[in-house]
């Protein structure tokens, strides 16, 4: 497989999230030639989203998704605050017209040990954010994330547990597939093709560095860790995913202290020869 | 659930390691009423393995396990001298009469990225180790091991896919379950039921610390992280598990600086209020 052009690779502001706002972010990935966008909203909202939206349109990229919605189980309820937080997430994706709105679905509540329960109130909050969504034309993109933040960022960690999910809940509601979350999982190849074209609804990718020293920010640039990145992409695109390539690296040690050109340069250098 | 009587727990000498040695371990488990204890092979060797199956046996202590064979990737193939490695250690576990040999199956080879390959190479010196620990009459134990060490310890990372493995192994093998690495698995109680008497062959206890500042050895004792360790040993018995509940905390940052006498007062303590 022949690597990736910068045209079909996004950039997730969380891999320039110290260096850049959103507006320089917008014009970094128009000057590299990089096709598209996913914000955190922390950025979107310093930017306004309405100026956001037409920036981005008018620097002609896409949005590959809308960083993040979800922290269901932050309180230990699905209270209104949590779902009315939710549904402002749902209208700012569609504001973009994002291809998703990415669900980071929240770990366990603060002091508890009951990951059933958890399970529940996350299932609970996304059939709630799912009714909303589907009316205002939204995709749902649950990110399965690696075991390791199971306690303290979501309890959803394997694509068999989030497809489970998305059949429970039907149409609208898919997966955010990151390498880095699901590299190591030997049931990969068997639930991306259950997941099939309709719910893979965005492909991120980094690295996975070793060792890593810090469990949430020691992510690595495509290349430089022990993922078979083109193994993976082969598969998400074998099962008909047709969106951008989405580079989300969170990297305190390295990328974010470098000029963001320089990280840009060689995030369009590695989707080339690596991806 | 009522609590561990110390009798009921196990010391796997990773515990304590930098404070003492087999000999001392054995006394120490001895003095504090613990039931059993599981030797790694370098405090093994160091004290002699005969001699130490004498010590062991003199003060009335079961073995839970040894630790530990595998490492089946290292070199990137299955040749004699892992092997013969594999073979030495069933030995060492069929002198010590250990309930099992618990196998840290590898994980990615030197520079590879290619994970299909490191399955192939851990089932093949799975196969090889089991026929001779078959005749020898010693139990295999796969360990899954989280699956944040999949690159670098062990890139069998559930239950499940431990199980499929024992299932085109056949009988002589099945798994040692750790409350560390399991915890998180939305198919826990279901690949238990799976497993059932004959493979659950080890049961070991830590915490999950949040957060944890180290990849390998920043584990926690019971009681100071988030497992609902008294679901999952229930679920352990409920499916017919009767063996010592082993201990095993690799903790630079914490245990392993404290007196072994304070480590061990606070593991009988904990044994009997939170497992």
């Amino acid at each position: 497989m022949s690597g990736l052009a910068p045209h079909r690779l996004s950039l997730n502001t969380a891999t320039v999230r110290e260096q850049w706002n959103l507006a320089e972010a917008i014009e970094g990935c128009a000057r590299h030639g990089i096709g598209g966008i996913c914000p955190w909203r922390d950025k979107l909202h310093e930017m306004g989203v309405e100026a956001a939206a037409r920036a981005i349109r008018d620097a002609g990229l896409g949005v590959s998704g809308l960083c993040r919605g979800g922290w269901f189980t932050q309180t230990g309820a699905v209270d209104d605050a949590v779902i009315d937080d939710n549904r402002r997430a749902v209208d700012e994706a569609a504001t973009l017209g994002a291809d998703c709105l990415v669900m980071v679905v929240g770990g366990l509540p603060e002091g508890s040990r009951d990951l059933p329960t958890a399970w529940a109130l996350v299932e609970d909050g996304l059939a709630a954010t799912l009714e909303y969504a589907r009316k205002v034309g939204v995709k749902i993109a649950i990110e399965p994330l690696h075991p390791m933040y199971a306690a303290d960022r979501a309890c959803v960690n394997t694509m068999r547990q989030a497809l489970d999910i998305c059949d429970r809940l039907g149409p609208g509601i898919g997966c955010a597939v990151d390498v880095y979350h699901v590299w190591w999982d030997p049931e990969l190849e068997e639930q991306l093709a259950r997941a099939g074209k309709e719910r893979i609804l965005a492909f991120h990718l980094c690295d996975w560095l070793v060792p890593t020293r810090d469990q949430l920010t020691d992510r690595g640039m495509m290349g430089d860790g022990v993922i078979d990145i083109p193994r993976i992409r082969g598969l998400v695109e074998a099962n008909g995913f047709e969106g951008l390539n989405e580079v989300e690296i969170f990297s305190a040690l390295n990328w974010w202290r470098r000029d963001p050109d320089e990280v840009l340069a060689t995030v369009v250098e590695r989707g080339r020869t690596v991806c």
